[in-house]
């Protein structure tokens, strides 16, 4: 049920020379905005823009060689599927991907340059999942999860095991919260090696599917999501990373879509990097103190940088505040 | 009359715990485009946004303790003085830089939050010198020159080191141009470390003061700049960074203002970096094909990040191609 140090020891083996290494960052402007001494991990920065060709890659690379040739199908509206799509290349082996009925032009070019087929799977998470089981179903093609599996979960704990390499002395780590998958392997990666670490989710307040499941005690589906952290869209954790969160996650803190959609541009403007909505939530509830942290060693995972240019201009337009740079 | 290796490296002890280190990121897209392997030396991420910090505190740090009594007074409309200001205010002592009549708000918030005083020094580049000098002549202020000076250009040059260093069997490193003071230091490490290393220059056609130079043979003085990198608007090199030019580097081209303008919105789309368009500008020289590399391993140096936002969100209205991610 849960996942092993060791499997994602195992993980980190199976994508070195795969992903790129990804820097973390100290920023002294966040780190004055928020009383604390800001890392940011940049996973924007990683192939295919996002964290999650670690999770596909591992479990592409864990096929065996007959699901291999029958290939494997995901559903995602963006950073799933681009790493789903890449990690088959690099195996030489096919993929298909489920994306909403008007993907993001570039979402859909780049999954489309990573040589996957895309079919539409309609206009919500749930009639894209339903295509994909229709595809495994129909066409043995293997499903490949976007968080609900081992895998992926050790895929996406190999950052755990990064964080505590390039900075021993962590305190506090915060990951944003979708489905789960992230947040449960650098958890566990964390937690299991080092149990001291503080370990914070983050939920907009548009889209709480983790945050009010630990309310509920057991996996929530909320009625509805409405975000601008496009990568943040679950509807609702799985068994396996609910069973994580609750054991490895010590706090889960809420963050509004302004805040969010703040962070994006003061990434922008302070840090020098373009991150997505997503993947300013855990910075957006450091400046905008969402936590009670003081003092301390704090990593916060930019999980990836695929943002519609259009929408950056927009947010940059909306929230730039030209103050010092 | 030339920096030396040992020069460098003293530069670099010197800088120990005070700038970032800074990642040199691979790029898929850029090595396709421009068919060459290319990797980004990110000095966007430099602490001031820029890699300028590394010659003004070297330089400040070796003044001596009459002088840095005296204090310190810079001419930039930027990242220089923002350099200086962050050099001094670490030194504890006294700083004031010259900027234009009508800075970027951006740029003198952020001198001014590192403590130093700001000046008005009329709007060119003549006037600012000039009112620098006076400063220097009647208050006894030490001048930080941006450029002509060896311990500027040692400083600059520790970046040279750290490639050597990340990336031990690189080819070609591509470097943007203005006064010279950040090739000459480049150049120089470089070269007397592994003189198989080719550096180029990149000068903007909008601002070719070291293009002319060494097309007429001594340092030039350009009739006018006018160009969308405002940290690449010297009219003329010094005697010093265009004897080194002269000595180092293998090659100068130049780039258009759209192709820079163009680069900029590319590192934003592609490389999830916000790179100001001064930093822009050796990366556009690889992409738009201003070299005849091809197959060899290349960095390109992003000097730095403190571009406008506003002029960011044009820049993406006018360019951004929703290719692939």
């Amino acid at each position: 049920m849960f996942v092993t140090l060791e499997q994602i020891r195992q993980a980190r083996a199976n994508l070195a020379g795969v992903i790129l290494p990804t820097p973390m960052q100290y920023s002294r402007t966040f780190s004055e905005w928020s009383g604390n001494t800001i890392y940011v991990k940049c996973e924007n920065l990683q192939k295919t823009g996002a964290f999650k060709i670690r999770g596909a890659y591992n479990k592409i690379v864990s096929l065996t060689d007959e699901e291999k040739r029958r290939g494997v199908v995901a559903f995602s509206a963006g950073n799933h599927g681009a790493g789903t799509a890449y990690a088959a290349q690099i195996q030489g082996i096919a993929a298909t991907v489920v994306m909403p009925t008007n993907p993001v032009p570039s979402k859909q070019n780049a999954i489309l340059h990573y040589g996957a087929k895309v079919v539409d799977g309609g206009s919500t998470s749930i009639t894209m999942y339903e295509k994909a089981l229709e595809l495994h179903q129909s066409e043995g093609l293997v499903l490949i999860h976007p968080f609900e599996d081992m895998h992926i979960i050790a895929g996406q704990g190999t950052i755990g095991l990064e964080i505590l390499e390039e900075l021993p002395d962590v305190d506090v780590v915060i990951v944003p919260v979708s489905g789960g998958g992230l947040i449960s392997g650098v958890a566990a990666a964390l937690k299991e090696t080092k149990p001291a670490v503080r370990v914070i989710g983050v939920n907009s307040e548009g889209a709480m599917a983790m945050y009010e499941s630990l309310r509920h005690g057991c996996p929530f589906e909320v009625e509805k999501v409405d975000t601008i952290a496009d990568g943040l869209m679950a509807k609702k954790p799985g068994e396996i990373t609910y069973a994580h969160t609750t054991r490895y996650v010590d706090e889960m803190v809420l963050v509004s879509e302004e805040e969010i959609a703040r962070t994006v541009v003061s990434l922008a403007e302070r840090a020098k990097m373009v991150v997505e909505p997503s993947g300013a939530a855990a910075l957006a509830a450091m400046i905008h103190h969402r936590t009670a942290l003081k003092g301390k060693k704090v990593v916060v995972l930019a999980s990836g940088g695929n943002v519609n240019m259009k929408l950056l201009a927009e947010l940059v337009e909306k929230y730039t505040q030209q103050i010092p740079v």
